[in-house]
């Protein structure tokens, strides 16, 4: 049998519900001992915290000696922590012979410890998460299966979205914030998206991004839309789909969000470029205003249908009146604060999750191809439903292929050394198997193979 | 009588005939002797190179040794350098004791010089050309006239366009590229536009700004229209306009280019962010399609109607059409270029004056105020129309400001030491009486006060 194993989960955010409870239920059958680290650990569940396998220790990772003498008590290390900070931990491990698990994109900071990792025989997996994570693991299970067939992949589309539940689906956007509404407000920002459709480059700039986008249907749960991500050709080489000819990332919402956001894009709302200097106190009627011409005499409300060009029978006009965004009394607390930052605050006023609210995960692949001279495909959906504000669909989908992975490391299951990500069979087909034992798993279908089909792209 | 004086050009591109012209002919009556300091003075005309009154060097600005030692040999410095250029040069000027003339905006490295200039009681005047330059001279000139009188200001609005000239209009777009290209094509990025409306601030995001225009009528010249600069209220303390309600500063262009400006806009083909990998040898066909949505069956054309919800009998298709960018055979000669280059590189074909077209420019103010009780408007408006393709307006209506302010700097005329901007009377008095004999005049217009006008906002 195995001796005691010690992991050091560093940071205790809202994703890792799942992830505590996964080891500690396992801490009798597999030995484990639980160090949670963290900068304010009073936030930590008392189950949690009075588990005896597990140990609470305040850490300031920014404190060398604090920082090294906790990683010095483990056997791997699982960062929790945002991206920014992994690489002073992941240089501690290198240095202490830990491995190391993470969520989060590989910077070129933990890239460049490859080498390092390797000589010590040490596993890094990174982005083994949900997306990053569980995307990768279910799209190169199916890929792998159709090469192993002889087929060739011609199209590859992976889209995410984190929304709300059904049966918590109680407004006209059909979205809550269900994760960091920051990212949400400024998606796609930054440049513009790049992808690949039967061979060609496409580029959409953003303030198109959300008008360019495919449906998709989910058995069970209906319609859905998604809109392109900024770089669907990241993972290109890494899925070696250097020859196929469609390559498209994006992300999922209920159909008519999209166009709905669309509204904020143009008025220029979503800017997290530049402050607005008297923000504070400002009401969101006048900060609505800030956005539209002048006029001596027309109304916020006329101006921003005329601007807009919608009528006020519109389901767009709906949502924007659903958000109270021409209330004269209620104002912004935000000092110097962007137009994102400013719009993020009243969105939370309307999308904040209820306590009983559920959340839910959707993911959809399709994988076109050709073998035998005949062109397939096969499209793989996941939905994941949450139990409830703190259990949810998130964090279970993020925090238990963390988990998994980790256990599957320590148990030498996963072996091979370097920084990676979960694209070898080694790794997805154990963690993907798993998963299913926690309700997580894929549906796939044989669809026809209709190459990009543009009559499921919205103009 | 004067001694002899030397004035020292560093740079002479092509916004300098008139500047050189100018000198040259006061070289005798004025005692001038002008040294023409270039990397490359090839390019410089037979008749100024050979006029008795001149020399010319070959000078890389970048070489300490011939810098120094050519502001050693003069009185005054004019840089027609690029802004950036400029510092060097007027750290010399400082080190020498010598005046200084640039045509360009402030920088912070030159504001920084101001308190030495000061104590040496050397003049430093920039912003000293069309816009900047007539434009605070022309704009200060009324505003101190209606403060004189004891007006109050409440509204100023200011715009100025390069533009071709009527004889020489003879395209769809009414416009042809008389300046720096580039800047035509990167226009208004960079963040939101800002400005003042009644007392209410007004922010114009990157993809509306060419939609958000006002309109213009010129006496004989016809209809034009506007559209904001990034920041109207850059001037406000300098002006000392901190308390009027409107502030609006703009380009103009004639009716509809914005319109149709705004359709390569939406498109994301004005993007100077990001790099098209495979740009050398693409057609202007392919390039067009990279913004625009995959089909295996429309044709380019028809997916660019769709996506810009316009009819084959729209003028904006004529436009579109006549700059031939859909043609499968010309192709684009730039490697790893933006879209906002391979743009320009389009547009030159059709944009570029021609050898006996004339170009125009055009500015317009608006100056709204109370006195005794009542509102009351003036507007002015200035046109200069070119002589030739490099007797421009442009260079004119920059280089003959930059040349009678250095001339009345020798003439001690202008004797306030500083870096400095036209604002001041003893500046452009002057000035402004000089360009008038020049033809350089603005005409105004008691008009009615409306403050800002919503009829002629076009949506």
């Amino acid at each position: 049998m195995h001796m005691l194993r010690k992991i050091l989960v560093v940071g205790a955010g809202k994703s890792t519900s799942y992830l505590l409870d996964y080891f500690l239920e396992k801490s009798a059958s597999e030995k484990l001992r639980l160090t949670i680290g963290d900068l304010n650990p009073e936030g930590i569940p008392e189950k949690v915290k009075n588990h005896p396998s597990c140990k609470v220790i305040q850490l300031d990772i920014f404190n060398d000696d604090e920082r090294i003498h906790a990683i010095s008590d483990c056997d791997i290390v699982v960062s929790m922590l945002p991206a920014r900070f992994h690489i002073k931990v992941a240089e501690d491990c290198i240095a202490q012979n830990k491995h190391l698990v993470t969520a989060s994109y590989i910077s070129d900071e933990i890239k460049a410890l490859d080498t390092k990792a390797r000589e010590k025989g040490l596993v890094f997996m990174n982005e083994i998460g949900l997306d990053p994570g569980i995307d990768h693991m279910s799209a190169m299970q199916i890929i792998d299966r159709i090469r192993a067939k002889g087929g060739k992949m011609l199209l590859f589309e992976s889209f995410t979205g984190g929304l709300v539940a059904p049966e918590s689906d109680n407004n006209l956007w059909n979205y809550k914030f269900t994760w960091n509404p920051r990212n949400v407000v400024v998606a796609g920002q930054g440049g513009a998206a790049k992808f690949i459709q039967e061979g060609t480059y496409k580029y959409i700039p953003y303030h198109k991004l959300f008008r360019r986008t495919e449906f998709f249907d989910i058995e069970g749960f209906g319609r859905f839309e998604g809109y392109a991500n900024r770089d669907s050709l990241n993972y290109r080489e890494a899925y070696g789909l250097q020859n196929a000819l469609t390559l498209y990332r994006g992300t999922m919402r209920r159909v008519g969000f999209s166009k709905a956001w669309n509204m904020f894009v143009q008025l220029g709302m979503t800017d997290d470029s530049y402050s607005i200097d008297n923000s504070e106190g400002m009401s969101y009627r006048e900060f609505v205003n800030l956005f539209l011409p002048y006029s001596p005499t027309d109304t916020v409300e006329l101006k921003m249908r005329h601007y807009l060009k919608i009528d006020q029978d519109d389901i767009m006009w709906d949502k924007l009146v659903e958000l109270d965004i021409f209330n004269r009394k209620k104002t912004i607390a935000l000092k110097q604060a962007t137009p994102a930052q400013i719009l993020q605050a009243i969105l939370e006023d309307s999308w904040t999750l209820a306590e009983d609210d559920k959340d839910m995960i959707v993911m959809y692949h399709k994988f076109g191809y050709e073998i035998e001279g005949e062109k397939k495909q096969i499209d793989a959906n996941m939905v994941v439903i949450g139990e409830n504000r703190t259990h949810t669909a998130m964090a279970k989908t993020v925090g238990l292929p963390v988990a998994i992975a980790t256990l599957l490391i320590l148990n030498q299951k996963i072996a091979t050394p370097g920084v990676q990500i979960p694209i070898k069979k080694e790794v997805y087909e154990p963690i993907l198997e798993e998963l299913k034992n926690l309700g997580i798993q894929f549906k796939e279908y044989d669809v026809p193979y209709l190459g990009y089909n543009p009559d499921s792209v919205a103009s």
